[in-house]
């Protein structure tokens, strides 16, 4: 599928938006990559931030996840654009394990109102091999600036 | 719905087990309400927590929603259970402003493997007038601890 | 919550567009109620529309569902629009025994664009008992016609 | 992902499976493709079908993709099992036009009792070019037959 960015500056209109997102500072989120259509955001484990084994909190993985895809489908939208989150659903796939996650996100369907986002994302351990644990659906929205 | 807890000490279970969840304490949240099939999560804004737009981040209204699902199951789960999230799908009906907001859960169907639970997230700024943003439907297994 | 229809003729709308899915007729599925933000639809048990096991396949079910969702909002939309699916997710909570199925759709949230609607489904042999087999969470968009 | 069936004569299961499916007949749908982890399934265009614009109703494009992703699980199932839907979120990206819709079922994440499935529907004119107009993400459950 060919993926047009509209606004050549999509890059640095990510990042700037993702460093007002106080809550990625706080967890530790990073931007990892940004390319037309695809935004991948990396979260290093936190012992701050589990569920009740010891594993990474699901709502934090569905944090970064939520965060990618706004951000992929933002990087097809037009200038003085906002995006916002519809609807995701999430599937647990296994347990966060791991000492690092990433949130592969892929634009399915751009649209002028709504685009469709697909996230995968991936736990591992030496940083070599990645397992996927759970995958996300989502809905974005673009609001044009006032 | 009659929905009868079969642990007698599920509340003091629910506790125990969100205690242990450091993801909970580290985003301010807590339990506001522990009953058979029904529980609630409140957490205060934080500006620690933000999107772009300096509202609470979808993510981290996911996250207490979630948890809210998940607890709620277990309150309805035999005594040496654990309970995890299979999936969610969250519908973000209006931004995340205010003080307050509060994820509450309640069982819909449960069931000896898989309990669907539904949860309303309010969001309030003076504490009394409360205004739904979210939604969530989400389904919980039952893992019986060997 | 306070649901204002902007146009008077909604019923009219409604039935005149239910009247067009010929998928409708062909399931034998009825319009039973049609209200500002609330819409039911029925359908009787057919040995037709089953899945392996006898009973009414899911996406039959889903069928009625998405229909019910969908004229839900579209009694809240204005004139000279139409209305269509952009996503669901279904939980299926129960076998879809009985004799007759009825889908109760309610608009939670109405807005310009977007609508989230909530139905439950219903099954009942005799008519006067029901259980709730199946819950949808929906967004619904409005296309304003040229 | 190396995806091993456990059931050696799974084909001949899933064909016999879908032979009582009389929804599947009802509505014209066919098997066209059933390998371990993957299962598709075609239905033609019918003007009996629609919505309210002349499209094929999103419920029965629904109805094929619940179905493909069900069988796709069930390929994976040991013998003397069967598969039911839990839960399932469709995304619907494009209105279904064309004259045959196929929906292309793979299994992401098998599993002992709860199998994660997705699904994309698309849509074909001319038999050769095709256009994706909906995917689904779907929860299957395995039942051991007593």
């Amino acid at each position: 599928m060919s993926l047009e960015p509209s606004n050549p500056a999509y890059e640095s209109e990510v990042r700037s938006s993702f460093g007002k997102q106080t809550a990625m500072t706080s967890i530790g989120a990073q931007l990892v990559r940004v390319e037309a259509g695809v935004v991948e955001i990396a979260i290093p484990y936190s012992s701050d931030l589990t569920q009740q084994n010891g594993f990474m909190h699901a709502g934090i993985i569905t944090t970064i996840a939520d965060t990618a895809c706004g951000y992929a489908a933002y990087t097809l939208m037009p200038a003085n654009s906002d995006v916002l989150s519809v609807e995701f659903k999430m599937s647990l796939l296994r347990p966060a394990k791991g000492s690092t996650f990433v949130a592969a996100a892929e634009v399915i369907k751009p649209g002028r109102t709504l685009t469709v986002v697909r996230a995968d994302v991936f736990a591992s351990s030496d940083g070599r091999n990645r397992e996927l644990i759970a995958t996300m659906l989502a809905t974005m929205i673009c609001l044009l600036r006032s």
